[in-house]
């Protein structure tokens, strides 16, 4: 029945998207809300499911991210590495048999403990769209920000970085707050951040700097960047602390924070190129999908 | 007049503390209470400052900490290091000549900026107090905690870690905070945090381990202890970067957290000792009122 229409779900923490894609594998039709897991109510995952099938159709569903969690609507559990499209769609869990399933995530237990839920399949996705080695190495900035590498095409490891939460953190609720209200932008501010995580300046000493140069009146107008700068900084030094020089990473996500992380992996020496989020999980899910047979 | 009896002020964004202290150098009386500098409303600083001589007598007052930063009383400015008891006497903020006096902060513009306002008073007292050498490092944990370095016995340069407030955002705001309900002990928990730190565990990526173990049902009991240890090792890792290995450290604060942070000097392979921060306090203000003359 794959082999005909399907309904591909991204459906987050805040936010979900479906996509329906035709028999030669183009989308069909689409949309986007803000029915993530923290807006749907108690019980309510039937319905919000279903109301998937109203808008798109009635056919097969798979799911994948943060609706197969704790939170979410069926606990689909985690693979462990090394995993691939055959170990992911052989562990799917089946709301409704080969009809309706949620895809798990990946868990690491060897070397420290990690977890990831949705980047996985766009993973699989940029595999297949962009023709990665098989020792590809993938970044996927945001809250928290993955990097995953291959090995003979399996995703062998991965690190999580609470990047994005920290600066959310500190540009909401920290002291600096009011010294972070500019846009992030790739200045001369966020240059400086860059510079000072290369030149090992220690993260808690260094965004109180931020502070200290707004009380001495030499503050720069644009903190938020500064502190971005510094935080992507460090998150890349540290997810490519076991690359070689001049590694190319691929990665998957945000546009603009994409392009902020592609500056921070240049300035590493290193290489990087964009791959578009929706279009790596809609050829993620289809990966999957030809493992599934008749 | 500072001959005689006068009052001593510690009067920070949260509480404040005042001594009366008589003419041998012995506390006569003294309070505590919660009227920090959140506290005062508008304009009523005046009267929040008469409180205390209503409390303690109508003696000369010389008051330190955030009571002299832009959100207080007056603004005292900061004295540049290198930085000494004549030169912090010499540039009191008199709101009533000789009568009523602010302490003025510290800053540093040389390296990084920095700034401090209240410990400068806590490091005089302590050279006193506890005969320290001409060069010695103290620590402030807190908040903000300070590492600062006396070269020829006056405040040469420091730097500060937003150590205390990194830690309370995460325990209060961000996903690890349901894992964060433990009160922090020197436990398995911490030594494994401050272990962590010192392999070089990047930062941004050992926080996230804490929600994967959870996640993985691997999770200690304990990861606010976790978290403590992960961050007072790396800002000692900081703070002790540039001394001499075996080094001796001076804490001066909370019982409880130079207690943790000592844990932490001793892993670096250095010692410490701890001075009570009320007692350094009335050390440094006698030490200023001694620059005073008649």
């Amino acid at each position: 029945m794959w082999h005909a229409k399907y309904i591909a779900v991204d459906w987050g923490t805040t936010n979900r998207r479906a996509w329906l894609i035709d028999s030669s594998g183009s989308v069909e039709s689409e949309f986007k809300d803000h029915l993530g897991l923290m807006s749907v109510p108690k019980g309510g995952f039937d319905s919000a499911a279903a109301d998937i099938r109203k808008q798109l159709g009635d056919y097969p569903m798979l799911l994948a991210g943060m609706v197969g969690s704790d939170r979410g609507w069926r606990q689909a559990g985690y693979v462990p590495c090394p995993a691939d499209a055959a170990l992911l769609a052989a562990s799917i869990l089946w709301v409704e048999p080969m009809r309706t399933g949620i895809i798990p995530g990946v868990c690491q237990t060897e070397g420290h403990a990690d977890v990831m839920r949705g980047e996985e399949v766009q993973v699989l996705g940029a595999q297949a769209i962009a023709s990665l080695s098989p020792n590809a190495i993938i970044c996927h900035p945001g809250t928290h920000c993955k990097w995953i590498h291959l090995q003979n095409g399996r995703i062998s490891r991965f690190q999580t970085a609470m990047t994005g939460e920290i600066f959310d953190l500190l540009k909401t609720h920290s002291i600096l707050a009011a010294q972070m209200s500019d846009d992030v932008m790739y200045n001369a501010s966020f240059q400086q951040g860059l510079k000072d995580a290369r030149d090992g300046a220690p993260l808690l000493n260094a965004l109180f700097a931020v502070r200290a140069r707004y009380l001495l009146q030499a503050a720069p107008p644009a903190d938020a960047s500064y502190a971005s700068g510094l935080l992507i900084g460090n998150d890349v030094m540290a997810g490519l602390m076991q690359a070689a020089s001049g590694s190319h990473v691929t990665l998957i996500g945000r546009p603009d924070l994409c392009h902020l992380y592609a500056r921070a992996i240049a300035a590493s020496g290193c290489t990087s190129s964009f791959v578009d989020g929706g279009a790596a999980f809609r050829a993620g899910i289809d990966s999957i999908i030809r493992q599934l047979g008749e």
